[in-house]
């Protein structure tokens, strides 16, 4: 290995990557001419002067449901529906259930349901408007997700005109709040392998409800501690003794008027959690709960009076994937929300980071903003990016949701899509809202530690977004699941050549606009094997290429190793598996990675329609950002690019140094970049950000000018060295 | 480059792995053999069958202060000091109110103070005892942390016989509750900037309090805001118009019988925090306060009645590192801290990942133990290695202390080595501490967020651990900064070859036994430039080369970057240094982390006396925990092996695997090595680590077992695929 780094001419090193940086900007400007963006050209000599246009960005952000979102907005924006810290946990209960007669009463929590009774079937406008409630309290966001997202989407979905007609005004009015019981304490993520049966008895016409064993008592669930007086129950039904499966029955549980359990009817509190504490978790357990049989939701199987089991959907697997496919929507919520929550904690750390001043650095007096310093820089810069690239990702699977919801693009392979991206995108948002609101908590110091600051609070809320809604590392899972069987239906005997263009395909697939990403594909294919300079790299054909590269070879490798298992026994067989679970999952989570780079991409250079309002001061910051967001990519996997041969070490040091100096350049732009997210005060409630910093750093500046000035100021023994 | 991973024959790939596992063990009975130990092999043929003596292991990890640790540890398990969740904050710091006195009364604080005043001058026992309050409640160790480690250390430290008679017994017996007002809103880890002052008038003979502007409150102090009646006051003082830099002042607060503010002191409650409720943090500010001149803390700088300053140390900038030097011990009691949570925090999820089964894998009915998959296995078993060498450099850190402290060895070098090892360590665990509790919760699923199992509250309090007694990314910077400056004193104008062994040394400077640690040091240096082989991997001398060079390397690197800034501006020569930031504290994270990968391997290989108890089977399986710890990092920075030429692409993919097949040899012994921590169910305190989750498991698999064999269980319509 001769091509090790040279470190002899670091000062060359770092002209030519500046040099790199100032042409990013004039080949932006010819792109941005030769499309025509007009007069909106923020210079006029050769190289585009960056700029942020904040008011455009932040329209822009607001996408599709804008107006929903501004709605949402101005709601969370009213102190009554906003969490007040320092709550006992039955008081936050007790408030956010207030709140959520407050959302009824706005209507804000309707636009899924059918028109017919009083909603507006908007499926992607619920969501986006759903999303933003995070913004004045996680637990408002998930008790009227379990509310309306879980409870009444589990009788829309899975229920027929009866379920409709009888439960779903009493569910969207608030008068029947309810619990959804799929959660077992014995089972989370493997819902096919709960214990609750509901057993059909054809005698009285009902099915019976029974709780085994302790591990099969109903886990978790909001609203089953306290307010909850009915359940959507997911059961194994049984009828003349064959067990059909997992399917979910509308049960009432409680007595509406005395707040008593029914007959049969037994829980606990789940009591103080880590976070969302304005939610009544608790567990519940059955024991010869009869219900009628007409309470099967039974949209999916049904079964007859005289116990005859009946089916759309032959396949008991797909049967079941269907019917929890129905409700994606959490998913889909969880992404959003957590995007708008590392939006919030960047507001907050980057306006505290712009304006808190330490140690001084090139002067006796003037203190450093914490921002100037490289390191804060890199705390939270690519953050910034990752939230940027999250956020437009969210974008295409809210519209992918929308799409499949209103039936404007609902095939069996549309609903498939759906589900992955959403397994691919709500782990990594969810993870980087933690990690985002962490180092942030970290960037603003002992401040950062105050309740009255909010990052501490979002945190404790948004830890359980992470295992919830499906465990990120199963639904990582699978995705690799989904990315193998389609590699072995397409690939089983195929050549390289066209095992090449896969991923690049499955990456399109999962974007809006497939067509547009197929074609910048082919693009790929002719650029060669590896970027072949520091200045191609910001190519995004390079970057595509790099990223699409180790996901093929990732699935290429792993599908390799597996092929032996269909030859082996079942117990071998998943030993193998086992044996590369967690390369597995980090093949879904780099394909999972290179659809938020496509989003991200996509938002910049997409429909003329989308981008045309952007001017070449903000596509150049933009540019920056989306390429500090891949190579930073690069950089994180940078073993894997070494190791197998597709950087040479030269080039791989070649990474690290241009994303430090994109994220410096960027720098001066994060302020910009964090006001487009569009949080006013009323949202960010955070009194590091209001100011409040700047104006103590200028008053201790002022005091010791002045005193200077005056000659109060007592003369130093001599200036203590720093250590 | 031609050296690419070859993957076209993986079986043979990992059945060499396990040879050589295999070999360890081997290898491992010989050295024992030769070294002596006697009948404890743990077997007579040719390998060494690898097994945990927990009995041996508990005692040996208890360390130095064993005595100690377990008495408090009788006292943490005792259910009055221990925290009850859900509890308001004001009740929350009634209750830890209450319990200082409970350790008043029990004896717990009083050992690092004078014998002359009951105390037992034992330093080292002293902080032993108080990291363990942690397991108690977090609240409870850093409140009895600032009234006697902060407020108390202070008095001890900087003041002299006067202050010890005077205030002490009141501190110690907690009549006098108080706080350690250093830190200020607008300054934190750079206290040298405080803005206070104490304005010597000598016409009373007192001291003149004064906070000039609302960034100079004193901000974040325990006690403040309820309990306190008097504060150790920092401020920068001044006397015939001179400043002589930041001293400490002893001075009252409140009326002990009212409990007001006295006259000229103004303050406010912090009000709720992430975490740590239990403490009454609070803000401070001082308008005019008088107090006598003999309240200053005299020890290292006095004021004459004529207002004439003396000092016993001339430079005001080592004066001033002197006196915050004495405050160590709230470092190194954080490091210990953190070990402890992080012990905690892999019992709990350990525990349960050893008795939750989830997913139906190699059988069609029995569910798997969670931590039989491989990537459970990943997310804990390298934490554990961690934690093993976080806790045996914690116990050289403790040592270091305690000798300088205790005078045994107390020169400059010593106290110098004792403040750059705490400020090398402390932010390594603080970090591992919230990492592994994160990991841990998430690990528990939604079991882990419910605050009966103790994740989310340890993990909220520890959160501050990582920015409070100097900000975790300062200390680094500090440790840094030493090395350069070592660097620079040493080899300005030296060959490389002096370079060689500079790192090297460093280390075992900062070790217990550094002449033994010097001569393995020696037998590197024969050993070559880089690790030829997997099996040499497994040597420790080459792990010991691979990260010893890495420092080396990294510290030349920016020595050489940084040469110019001796002929710059100041302004120039602070950016230059700022250019190199992020990668001067990555030399110093990599200096920390070779200090506790040298404690570790201290520990396996260190003075007979210490491990000749050890047997065979134990040896081995700690052999494979440090080989996981120090491939681990190799593994966690393998860009950078790669980048520069130190492993090849093959090498650097086998430490990958190697690492992986370590922690599936180490799973067996997962749960001796929790239980070797000490910690029974009285410390853990975790619903879900009591045994509850097997009990549930066996419940459920006997009700399917019994009714498999009653022929009761209903027939499966046909069995549901999994995605």
């Amino acid at each position: 290995m001769t091509d090790t780094v040279d470190t002899s001419n670091p000062t060359n090193e770092a002209q030519e990557i500046e040099k790199e940086l100032d042409d990013s900007a004039r080949v932006l400007k010819r792109g941005a001419a030769s499309a025509g963006a007009g007069d909106r050209r923020a210079s006029t000599n050769d190289v585009v002067v960056a700029r942020t246009d904040v008011e455009w960005l932040g329209e822009y952000l607001l996408g599709t449901w804008a107006a929903v979102r501004l709605g949402a907005r101005e709601l969370t924006a009213r102190p009554e529906l906003q969490r007040v810290e320092g709550q006992t946990y039955p008081e936050h209960r007790e408030r956010v259930f207030g709140q959520l007669k407050l959302l009824v009463e706005n209507g804000q929590v309707h636009r899924a349901f059918p028109k017919s009774l009083g909603g507006e079937d908007d499926h992607g406008g619920n969501i986006a408007g759903f999303e933003e409630l995070v913004t004045a309290d996680p637990s408002l966001q998930i008790k009227s997700g379990v509310q309306w997202g879980l409870f009444g989407a589990a009788v829309l979905h899975l229920g027929t005109q009866y379920h409709h007609d009888t439960f779903l005004p009493g569910i969207m009015s608030l008068e029947v709040p309810g619990a959804f019981a799929m959660t077992e304490t014995g089972h989370g993520s493997d819902v096919a392998a709960i214990g609750t049966t509901a057993t059909y008895d054809e005698a009285t016409q009902e099915f019976v409800l029974d709780t085994p064993f302790r591990g099969a008592w109903k886990d978790y669930l909001g609203n089953a501690a306290k307010d909850g007086i009915a359940a959507v129950v997911f059961a194994q039904l049984v009828t003349k003794n064959v067990n059909h499966g997992v399917h979910a029955f509308y049960v009432p549980i409680r007595d509406a008027a005395t707040g008593d359990f029914l007959p049969g009817v037994g829980g606990e509190d789940d009591g103080l959690k880590g976070g969302l504490n304005g939610i009544d978790n608790g567990r519940l357990h059955f024991t010869d709960v009869r219900i009628p049989r007409a309470n099967l939701l039974n949209r999916y199987g049904d079964v007859a009076e005289d116990g005859t089991y009946s089916s759309s959907i032959e396949s008991p697997g797909r049967r079941f994937f269907t019917m929890l496919g129905t409700l994606v929507q959490g998913r889909v919520s969880l992404d959003g929300a957590s995007v708008a929550a590392a939006k919030i904690a960047l507001t907050i750390a980057i306006t505290y980071g712009n304006e808190r001043r330490q140690f001084t650095a090139g002067s006796d007096t003037d203190e450093e903003v914490l921002l100037d310093y490289q390191l804060h820089q890199k705390r939270l810069i690519p953050k910034l990016a990752t939230t940027y690239a999250a956020s437009f990702a969210h974008e295409q699977l809210l519209t992918k949701f929308d799409q499949v919801f209103s039936g404007a693009a609902d095939t069996d392979e549309d609903r498939q899509d759906l589900e992955t991206l959403a397994a691919a995108l709500k782990p990594l948002s969810t993870w980087h809202a933690l990690e985002t609101l962490q180092e942030a908590r970290e960037a603003c110091g002992g401040a950062g530690f105050l309740a009255e600051n909010r990052l501490v609070g979002l945190r404790a809320d948004l830890d359980i977004y992470a295992t919830f809604e499906g465990d990120n590392h199963v639904l990582l899972q699978l995705v690799a699941k989904r990315l193998l069987s389609d590699y072995s239906r397409r690939f089983a005997k195929a050549d390289f050549g066209v095992l090449a263009r896969y991923v690049v395909e499955q990456a399109a697939d999962r974007t809006v606009n497939s067509s547009g990403l197929r074609s910048l594909a082919q693009r790929v294919a002719d650029l060669g094997s590896t970027a072949r300079s520091v200045g191609q790299l910001r190519e995004a054909s390079a970057q595509r290429q790099l990223l699409t590269d180790r996901v093929e070879t990732m699935v290429a490798e792993i599908a390799g190793a597996l092929r032996p298992a269909s030859k082996l026994s079942k117990k071998d067989a998943a030993d193998l598996f086992n044996l590369h679970q967690a390369q597995i999952i980090e093949a879904a989570r780099a394909h999972a990675e290179l659809l938020q780079w496509e989003a991200f991409t996509e938002a910049l250079e997409g429909e003329a329609g989308l981008t045309s309002g952007m001017d070449d001061g903000t596509r150049v910051v933009l540019t920056w950002l989306r390429d500090l967001f891949g190579l930073g990519l690069v950089e994180k996997h940078l073993a894997w690019y070494l190791m197998n041969g597709r950087l040479s070490p030269k080039r791989a040091q070649a990474v690290g140094l241009y994303t430090e100096r994109l994220a410096a350049r960027i720098r001066p732009h994060a302020q910009d970049l964090v006001k487009a997210f569009g949080y006013g005060p009323e949202h960010v409630r955070a009194a590091i950000a209001t100011g409040a910093e700047k104006a103590r750093q200028t008053e201790a500046r002022d005091y010791y000018r002045e005193a200077r000035a005056a000659g109060t100021l007592p003369s130093p023994e001599k200036k203590p060295k720093r250590p």
